[in-house]
């Protein structure tokens, strides 16, 4: 269905490969899509079901083999991007019971005792479920770079760890899809005085995201890193121009889309004679 | 908005007080209800809107102060009543970063080493969140008590752990709703024929569904002395009658707005100065 208005699939066109630079994206523009806001939103709506199909295949074949497929959508972004308008508009859509949502804070003492991965592998998806992550690992090599909260070695570690954790979901079943949403420093001021405008916005607002704000050259050039690092044949990086939230939300919906039609989920077989079944029941 | 369609509060209605007797229920009513299924979907859907909003107070409010208010939805049921449907069309229309959902199995092996409360407590929901049970604490005066899988002594031992804990619950800012959705042995025998016959459906399908099922009236005796036992002031039980999926939805729904009603959350003040914020943001 969405082959009438992508003029290119997202996957393709979205996907961080050799050569690309971040600096190169517009935040405002809509790649690949010709549609405007109201068909965009519609697009969003009518692709619910097909999505909405795709989970439901992919939980029920889990049921009847746990070592069957799950797929982890990794969420980064500067704050007020739009990550929870994702999970609300896009992944909101399916049912709640086969999804597994988590959002990672600042890590506890607990966790700063243990290696960066530690908590992340305990929240990785079981079989059939759609994982989402509202911030990761990448944050040990984002903030923690930026902020220089561990040493330069540390962070020149964690690409190869990360590396070779992804491989091991990606030889486990775990089908990842690593989206970063990319505004503007202009898109984010106006959203974050919007929230100082609005007293029911105003639980929203965090002082200290204008202290990242200030930062932000720094933490565009570590996303740089991260893209060269980590986009891997396994688990690619997609960046996705969020400056217009009906574009990204479309955008995303198509990469978990496309992630879910390669896993190809199928209906499982009947572990019970139907027929033996149907006369057990009939005869109650 | 309910006050037109409602002739009496669902809250009031469903309640289990004194002298209530499962078997005068008819599973295929609409108590208070005087519209049929079409107006019914309509007004489910025009109540999200409502919903919405107190969720997102809800939680707001707990961002300010972590001592504030939770709520937590148990479903009890029969196979194939609607608990999935629940959670799906009622709860699956608000913001599912402010739900904590637990569908609770058979228990593990180190689940059973610990008393029957110790699972259950973990799934507590935090402050500013709906917490929905799927299954719950209630299992194991049900099945525990049909099956005989403890002792007459320890089921006798649970009532009193159970309104103890849910006391604690209510004093530490826990909203309790028990819902019990009440099908007839016919309807569930046509939803369980029904998953027979669409291989799509096969999944849903557990032959030990038609074993329970044959157990029918022990299971009604067995909800019967649940009611009669833990229908208490802090947390009373609403039984629902749930042949009419529509109905359960719209009765489900109301029984939460209502008690989010009744802890009426309120937008958090701003824990910062925002004339200052604002400056300091515009300066950027």
């Amino acid at each position: 269905m969405s082959a009438n208005v992508w003029s290119t699939e997202p996957t393709e066109l979205l996907r961080v490969g050799d050569g690309f630079r971040l600096a190169d994206v517009d935040p405002a523009s809509t790649p690949g899509y010709t549609g405007g806001k109201k068909q965009g939103e519609r697009d969003l709506a009518a692709a619910e079901g097909r999505f909405d199909e795709l989970q439901e295949r992919l939980f029920a074949q889990s049921r009847a083999n746990p070592r069957s497929p799950s797929l982890l959508l990794v969420l980064q972004a500067m704050d007020s991007a739009g990550k929870g308008g994702i999970v609300r508009h896009v992944i909101g859509a399916t049912d709640p019971q086969g999804v597994h949502l988590k959002a990672f804070k600042k890590p506890t003492e607990e966790e700063l005792a243990h290696d960066f991965l530690w908590r992340i592998e305990k929240e990785v998806p079981a079989a059939g479920y759609i994982g989402v992550f509202d911030r990761s690992h990448y944050e040990d090599v984002l903030i923690g770079k930026v902020r220089e909260l561990a040493s330069p070695d540390e962070i020149e570690r964690r690409y190869d760890a990360i590396n070779a954790f992804e491989t091991h979901l990606d030889i486990s079943g775990v089908h990842v899809v690593k989206v970063m949403l990319h505004i503007s420093p202009d898109e984010q001021k106006s959203r974050l005085m919007e929230r100082l405008d609005r007293p029911d916005k105003h639980w929203k607002y965090n002082p200290g995201d204008v202290d990242e704000r200030k930062l932000w050259p720094d933490y565009m050039a570590a996303y740089q890193t991260v893209f060269e690092r980590t986009s891997s044949e396994v688990a690619p990086w997609h960046v996705v121009p969020a400056d217009r939230k009906w574009y990204a939300r479309l955008a995303v919906q198509q990469l978990v889309i496309d992630a879910l039609e390669r896993i190809d989920p199928q209906w499982p077989a009947a572990s019970f004679d139907v027929a033996a079944e149907r006369a057990r029941l009939a005869a109650t």
